[in-house]
């Protein structure tokens, strides 16, 4: 376990193993009602798709690999429903974390558990509830981020900017690799930065979406937690191995702080030159709060009322917005703008898009007013 | 049946009898969907007293009826409604309309049934589903119109206006009656005006708003049905006929014209100079629409969010306007201003205090839809 990066430097294979891991984390608060802490977002049909966010993420990795080599890492609350939605995943194919830990955690435990076995296999790193519209793009780009891979760099796939969004964390692009026509190096991760700031990002050109996307060898993404994060790496590594015996990992668990991935390890292995970038335009979409929801179900459109669920259920007079309804109840909207009404059986929010992003707050207050069974 | 008012200009008695009749009928539709054809807006706690507005207006009147002398007159659909609310009325205390037929049906059918046992009564018509806020000034408002009845004239109720106001109609008085300090003559009754008029009515001190509210002897009411409707006459007293002797009104009530009281009635009566006015100031609401309930929780203010139904439910943040709660769910309201919600078991209305007169027509667009379940 004490091997660093430039230990591994072997050289590409033609056809390595690929393993896809996706940690299904975060209840998605800005989402609340709809989004719950015993079902949060990855295990909505949040579009419409009669599948989950979870379920399409697999389905959109399936060409790549084999649902034996799909890994989801979530925590024991959610381990019954994720196997429920998806049965093929084997007994090994849910990783279950002992309490959540954030997501350096839930990365690190599938890199350190692969390890034992597949240190050569490249591994991909997806989150369980993001939107991709176009399909042979990102299979293009996904393709090219592992080929990528090869050289023993840890390379993600930065977002083309639609907008210059506050919500989302920034790579700052470098230098084209090695020649590549579409592989650059990364400068930088930044974090969530202001409007103003994000304007300017957008405007260089130089800067791309992070959606927390990453590929790379098993051992690279094991180096850089020796390297990075050492403390982690250490109860990682003994977490993973108590799980390939069937023992509980609690202990080495509950020693293990909560850090971002980004903070903990990618920001510093950026810095240090490790990451490679594959820029990337497919429709991707986080759905974070209800105002990109109504975008995501309308195309970018804004007008008029969306509604998701069931739309003979919903009577718009001279509004515009976004109904979530899962009461079945008739639900009559009249003469509100920009409303968003999320209609469930035991809870409703009237807010507008502009509030969007403040349901967290809401969500918070909630628990602080003990109405745990509500979130 | 067929005297005119001029034969019975019979002298004041001290303390005749007095009845009270209350016709209970509308539907409420611009308080839907709390408001419903099968359980209207008399038969709902509005104001959360613990009691039906109906209920409210008979307690009202027990200082000057005794329960038996109360009629309510409603429809098939809700004599059961009604006498389970009012289980003191008895068997006679609740007409039942074969059909709706308006209100001059309704106040005919009651007058000529009084009729028939009790000419010389004093009898009163009061709505089922107005709001008076102070009983005392109610008591003695009515108790001058009682005494005013006296003198063989239909005597009115109007309303000191407190906003020019286009949702009723208005009373043009004349002169004082007979060297009154109180009583007044009725110049006019005039229907529902334009915003201007009503600031130009509540200006001139002249007008006073209608609130359906008049008293008179029977056989004067009776009387003004030969003189100003003897087709309505004719029928109503028909019907009367029939349900002294427990018979269906069925045949004679079909040949009913469905008018209003103040059309068929009221206005050439007071035309005639038939009509007297008492003033009254005591606090008097038609809570027609959710602003004006939203007003009638909050004594006028307008600010923050009015809840109807249970608080703890409700979690207001950065909002104002009126919630309506029957459904047991928690209400989540987030930067939304003016907003009407009203949450019910079957349906959910998202509206604002400007659209509250509008949910009228988004009733009858859902009927056109044949969902009448809902309505």
């Amino acid at each position: 376990m004490a091997s660093t990066h430039t230990n591994h430097s072997s050289s590409p294979t033609a056809d390595p193993e690929f393993f896809a891991v996706i940690p299904a984390g975060g209840s998605g608060t800005r989402l609340w009602p709809l989004s719950r802490s015993q079902e949060p977002k990855f295990l909505l049909d949040l579009l419409g798709t009669g599948n989950s966010l979870l379920v399409d993420t697999v389905t959109r990795l399936e060409p790549f690999a084999d649902v034996a080599h799909i890994l989801v890492v979530t925590g024991s609350a959610h381990e019954a429903a994720v196997r429920k939605q998806l049965p093929a995943l084997g007994a090994t194919g849910v990783l279950v974390e002992p309490s959540s830990k954030n997501s350096a955690a839930a990365v690190g435990l599938a890199a350190y558990v692969l390890a034992r076995t597949s240190p050569e296999a490249i591994v991909g790193f997806f989150a369980a509830d993001h939107v991709v519209a176009n399909e042979a793009v990102f299979q293009e780009t996904l393709r090219a981020a592992i080929h990528a891979a090869h050289s023993d760099r840890l390379v993600t796939i930065g977002i083309t900017p639609t907008e210059p969004s506050s919500a989302f964390g920034y790579i700052r692009t470098g230098d084209a690799h090695a020649g590549s026509a579409v592989v650059r190096e990364v400068t930088e991760f930044v974090e969530k930065p202001s409007f103003v700031d994000a304007s300017r990002y957008v405007a260089s050109k130089e800067y791309l979406w992070n959606a927390g996307i990453f590929v790379g060898k098993v051992q690279t993404v094991v180096d850089a937690f020796e390297e990075f994060a050492p403390e982690l790496a250490k109860h990682l590594s003994e977490a993973a191995a108590l799980a390939e015996r069937g023992e509980s990992m609690e202990g080495a668990w509950s020693a293990i702080a909560a850090e971002a991935f980004d903070y903990a390890v990618a920001e510093p292995a950026a810095r240090a030159g490790r990451f490679l970038v594959v820029p990337g335009d497919f429709g991707w979409r986080d759905v974070g709060d209800f105002a990109s929801l109504a975008q995501a179900q309308n195309g970018g459109q804004t007008s008029d009322v969306i509604v998701v669920g069931d739309s003979a259920k919903v009577h718009p007079h001279d509004s515009s917005g976004i109904v979530v309804g899962t009461s079945g109840r008739i639900i009559t909207v009249l003469g509100v703008k920009d409303i968003v009404i999320v209609d469930t059986p035991d809870a409703l929010l009237v807010t507008t898009k502009e509030h969007a992003q403040n349901v967290k707050q809401v969500v918070e207050q909630l628990k602080e007013q003990g109405l745990n069974n509500l979130l």
